[in-house]
């Protein structure tokens, strides 16, 4: 229990501890904090008071908080994030005084949420995306490919990934405009240019590297979880028709990098442990470099949210769960760095559309309405196949076990008009 | 003419004037530098000595040259790259007694390359590579699918590019381990683990973007060359079995991303300006907003020469020319942003191999060997179809032109045994 309230059914209880970027309008600069309920706490605050000087591995880089991005602390690696986040837990209880009864603290450092900025909350050095979820796979496959050729023949070997676009990670919050480009409108005839006639959202998790490794020197899989700092939910947007005209022999490219949105804040690994669980299956059995010892799937509840342009409120438009991901974590690492390719404090890793085995908890409206050949309901009465302009979408996303709650907030974005 | 001596052969004469990152033994603080034949110039001493005070929109940025990377000077765009490089054209000529006359500055200032150690020039934030040659694309295409399916539809349309590695591009220079990973050995049987047995390079020159564009707002192509700061040899080193496996259907990643290397040299597009050819006709015409009015292909002579593990000297495999490359540097980035994408200050975006018209041009041992089909034939009865352990490879590019020498130096990388 902490000094803050926080309401039950609220992301951001006292075992949740996320590390994100804010600023305030009367102090512009961007810095570290944390979320507890409805209220950010201003880290770099508590580290000028002296709060953390008693924190291992920390104390000698108490300026970490007053950062613009995480990538110092992450920096740090397991031990000091584990220590930092366990000492500000204590620091938020009710039991423990220090902060609670220092009033002119309290006020400088615990703010509204409504009255911070939140910032892209890592400096993105490269962004891979994997392709993890069998049932993703498998349906757009079938769509892209034909049923014979949905699932390729590598697939159940290695976790399939692509390098993305680092560039145009966004933050939840930020608007996007309706990409253009080259699509083929009627098959077999040239392609034409203007805007994406298929829009599209992807439900994503993504995990962010804490501590990397040297060019050459793979992390291996029994070793890959502590070189996680945490994870955020992700939106990768997909103009289909885009994608579907280049994709060839390369991979997505512009259907994909115009951008990808992630979560404000980044929930640690440590606060997702309680929550592993056994993945599914996996047959073939994977190579040695790829085999683990236990369970290593995360049960996180998700959801993608749509609000269309004619107004009213969100429609759930599909519940899914990380659980379903067939390739986890710790196998999507050791598979990218077992040729030696080094990662860096700070890359992003998603995790691929997450789609569950019904029809309901498909990842990505191409999945859910079948390529445009059903509609997607909403409330009243309206329908989607695609997203149309000025659309808003929300990714959601969080655990519950014994009462305890930790989650993501939201991943939000909206679609602006394409330019003219 | 420079006061300081110049080979007729040297790819550095005062009409070149590429920028780089250096450190000495006396000095190791890497800071950028310029070339000149056989002596690198250090700017951050020249700087400091008051030698750019008069360099409009440099002036009040002096401190670029005692920068790292060079992001920072070319985040201050074309106009001061382009008056920049014409006071150092000035300040190294004969009639120029500023630092001709200043034994104690020249001293300082000007080291002989030998002492001096090349850094990677550039803080990349995102490294796209393209695959801009006909020839090439044809080649690899009936190999890995047949001749039927060699060139996609979508080739001659679009410049194809897929999003490469950041973090594992490295300096001219630097020794890189033989990846290990999955690669199938017998057709139809399941892959195997281990390392790589068509270790490959491919010939590719690479552009570095000087100023970028905001997310949401295209780089329209009459424009795009203005934000380019200037070119590099690339070799984009390719593990050919493990790309085969994995590369379906999302596109390279493992076969490419254990390391891509880059000469050390930055030559500027000022420089290059007056080797602008037209390239090669293109059919069907591009769409609007891929169509350019004049030359836009550079005569850039390409070479490839192979040192192998037996000893002896390099044996040149192959000759190329950038002027084959169907899609020039400017439509690969008005496609590239065409989306919104947003390029930054530092962008690495590749050519694709340079393969040329006849067999002796083809820019990999891939195409070389036609699959390893045929040996590769070197110096002294040595043959090759693929790169073995502690072979030595050198990419050199060079334009001329009415006596005038303008080149890149070598892109030099080495292949050591795979871990244990
Ligand atoms: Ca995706
Ligand atoms: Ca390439
Ligand atoms: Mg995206
Ligand atoms: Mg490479
Ligand atoms: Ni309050």
């Amino acid at each position: 229990m902490s000094f803050i309230e926080v309401k039950p059914d609220s992301d951001f209880s006292i075992h949740n501890i996320p590390f994100g970027i804010i600023s305030t309008a009367g102090k512009p600069t961007p810095r570290v904090a944390t979320r507890i309920g409805d209220h950010a706490v201003d880290l770099s605050v508590l580290a000028e008071a002296g709060l953390f000087s008693d924190v291992q591995g920390l104390d000698k880089h108490l300026n970490v908080f007053s950062e613009c991005f995480l990538n110092e602390f992450m920096s740090l690696s397991k031990p000091v994030w584990t220590a930092t986040r366990k000492h500000i837990q204590k620091l938020l209880s009710a039991s423990e005084a220090t902060l609670r009864d220092n009033e002119a603290l309290r006020q400088k450092a615990i703010l509204p949420i409504s009255s911070v900025k939140t910032h892209l909350p890592v400096n993105i050095g490269d962004y891979t995306d994997f392709y993890a979820s069998k049932e993703h796979a498998t349906n757009v496959g079938i769509m892209f490919r034909g049923k014979e050729n949905a699932l390729m023949p590598n697939w159940t070997h290695l976790p399939v990934g692509y390098h993305g676009r680092a560039s145009s990670v966004v933050v939840s919050g930020t608007e996007l405009k309706r990409p253009q480009g080259q699509r083929v409108i009627v098959k077999g005839e040239d392609p034409q240019y203007g805007p994406s006639l298929r829009m599209d959202c992807e439900l994503e998790m993504a995990f962010f590297v804490g501590t990397g490794n040297k060019l050459g020197d793979p992390i291996i899989v029994q070793n890959a979880k502590d070189h996680m700092f945490g994870a955020v939910l992700l939106n990768d947007w997909s103009a289909r028709d885009i994608q579907a005209w280049e994709y060839v022999p390369l991979g997505p490219f512009l259907g994909k990098n115009f951008g990808t949105t992630v979560s404000a804040w980044v929930v640690t690994m440590d606060a997702l442990e309680p929550f592993l669980v056994q993945g599914p299956a996996q047959d073939p059995k994977p190579l040695p470099y790829l085999t683990e010892k236990g369970p290593s799937a995360y049960d996180i509840n998700l959801e993608i949210k749509l609000k269309p342009s004619e107004g009213g409120k969100y429609s759930v438009i599909s519940r899914s769960n990380l659980k379903y991901m067939y390739w986890s974590f710790a196998q999507q690492m050791a598979h990218h760095t077992v040729n030696g390719c080094n990662m860096r404090t700070g890359d992003l890793c998603g995790s691929g559309t997450i789609s569950g085995p019904t029809e309901d908890s498909f990842g990505s409206m191409l999945e859910l309405s079948w390529s445009g050949a059903k509609d997607i309901q909403l409330d009243g009465g309206i329908t989607r196949k695609f997203l149309q302009d000025n659309d808003e979408m929300i990714l959601a996303g969080w655990c519950e076990k014994d009462g305890i709650r930790v989650g993501f907030g939201e991943c939000h974005g909206k679609i602006l008009p394409a330019n003219q």
